[in-house]
């Protein structure tokens, strides 16, 4: 009888854990959630992360049919395997040992990361970088994220934090200031925050040409914009060509890293598809060397948003059963 | 009787292509060379430096013994195995599959790399970096070059051309013309040239109270520069202050890419020592995202000059006897 393998794909944020059991072909076959929220200690979290791990592993025929778990979470840190310094994960607050905790209670292999190094494996194992062996997966949602990968590798660093590519600064001088404590980052231009940012300044320059102008402020998403840039609104639309002229001129630094065979976008900014990716890619075309010019292609993700997280992160646990 | 394993390392540059013997501890056991810019056609090179190679081989008891040969040069493409559109080699205008003719004519195996990536792999094997994973060697001469070290291995990116990082945009308004035909390149600020491109700019502006007022502008060079550094000259102390801050900004967004252990300076520039590295290593604190600080080292090469390229190459072989 052929054995039936299975891994844990676990989206672990600040509000919601998602436990997703995937097989080999990236399918999701049974999932589970806790509320992230509710836990003040990891050891809680741990013991009733342990409990849905047993509740799914019935699904997969007994828990020696699980290979390994991967997770995704904010300040995930692969190479020590740890959690730390998690701002919005209430029980994450110093330096937790979630992989080893997690396998004392299981016996399974345990392995973790960050959401957008989960987005590249999910994007190399089943997305838009299937084959490819040298791209740049840059997430742009309420941050901007990256996972960087070389050679088939993703890059992890010296420290397991490398790809924070969202921290490059594109304005050394008057740049937004930057939840970082530093300003001018990429992300406070083409974040979802950054979007929005660039719209009131756009209407603040340009009067009320725009159907944005009927916004409140504080209600503004990206959603919205690229609504009304559908809908003709010639100020939205230059919001995009803003955020995606800094976006290319950002990439075409990261090409004299990489040399990537592809950037590929993910998360809701993304969505913007050629309202912003356009004039990123003119943009780019005129700031990369020359050398580079025209390799790169220029993609969004092929990854389903809803299941983006799960996948990625069972991505990186059955790369850990390849060891 | 204990087979004696040999590496030929060739350091091919405009003007001279040097080869050297090198053994299993990276001494160099003799030596050969011929003028580059004699030869008008690659088939005329590859013939003679196989003679060379030919000599070179007696010393080490016969051909056998020679187990890989490693070339450094401009525009060397590792993937591919050849050099590419190299306008300062009289022969290398087109693709010239150096690698593949060379290998033709000796039976040897060949490996190419651009100089500063095998400045890189050497640094790895005997130098500065022996024992690290994650590294930026940054090379700076006549140019800015860079080889970049992930997991342990070169990045060579899609096309074998990663790793330009003097050609990263550090001003994309009112920077200096680079020769790239783009402008505000960290090579135009960082190189030789672009040092004494400071220093003409500062006299300009600061008038003549420095003894580098008394050096013709056409003859003026970074050894210069630096004597008068260390003569304690104010000027040319504030030359290297304003290359050192513009290099710590440029390295404060590589950090955001690798992460890295260590950023690694080789080069003509970079013996001008704490007067370039202690404002650069203020400006990356000051600059990098607080995650990476204090965390990557800033080196210079233990490399020797004289050395470097021959040794470098050779570590490109011994890589690919290790294959």
């Amino acid at each position: 009888m052929e054995e039936n393998k299975y891994v844990i794909g676990l989206d672990l944020g600040g509000t919601n854990a998602v436990f997703g059991l995937v097989d080999e072909n990236y399918e999701i076959k049974a999932t589970g959630s806790l509320l992230t929220q509710e836990y003040t200690l990891a050891t809680a979290f741990v013991e009733d992360a342990a409990e849905v791990i047993s509740e799914l592993s019935s699904v997969a025929g007994g828990i020696e049919n699980i290979k390994a778990i991967g997770i995704g979470a904010p300040c995930g840190n692969y190479n020590a395997g740890t959690i730390e310094h998690a701002a919005n994960i209430s029980w994450g607050k110093g330096v937790v040992p979630i992989c080893q905790m997690l396998n004392e209670k299981t016996g399974i292999p345990v392995a973790i990361t960050n959401d957008a190094k989960a987005a590249a494996l999910g994007e190399m194992s089943h997305g838009a970088a299937m084959g490819m062996k040298d791209f740049i997966e840059i997430t742009l949602g309420t941050g901007v994220g990256s996972g960087i990968v070389a050679n088939g590798n993703l890059i992890y660093g010296s420290d397991g934090f490398a790809g924070e590519l969202g921290h490059s600064i594109m304005f050394f001088d008057n740049g937004r200031k930057c939840g970082c404590g530093r300003s001018g980052c990429l992300d406070m231009y083409c974040s979802s925050r950054g979007v929005v940012m660039t719209a009131k300044e756009m209407l603040a320059e340009e009067g009320a040409q725009s159907s944005l102008a009927n916004i409140p402020a504080d209600k503004m998403t990206t959603l919205d914009i690229f609504n009304a840039a559908e809908a003709g609104d010639k100020l939205a639309q230059m919001v995009f060509r803003r955020t995606g002229e800094i976006l290319g001129k950002a990439c075409a630094n990261f090409a004299t890293f990489l040399s990537p065979e592809a950037f590929i976008f993910f998360g809701g900014v993304a969505k913007a598809g050629d309202w912003l990716l356009k004039p990123a890619k003119e943009t780019y075309d005129k700031y990369v060397l020359s050398l580079y010019r025209g390799k790169a292609k220029f993609l969004t993700s092929t990854l389903e948003n809803g299941t983006a997280a799960i996948l990625g992160t069972a991505a990186l646990a059955w790369q850990e059963t390849a060891k």
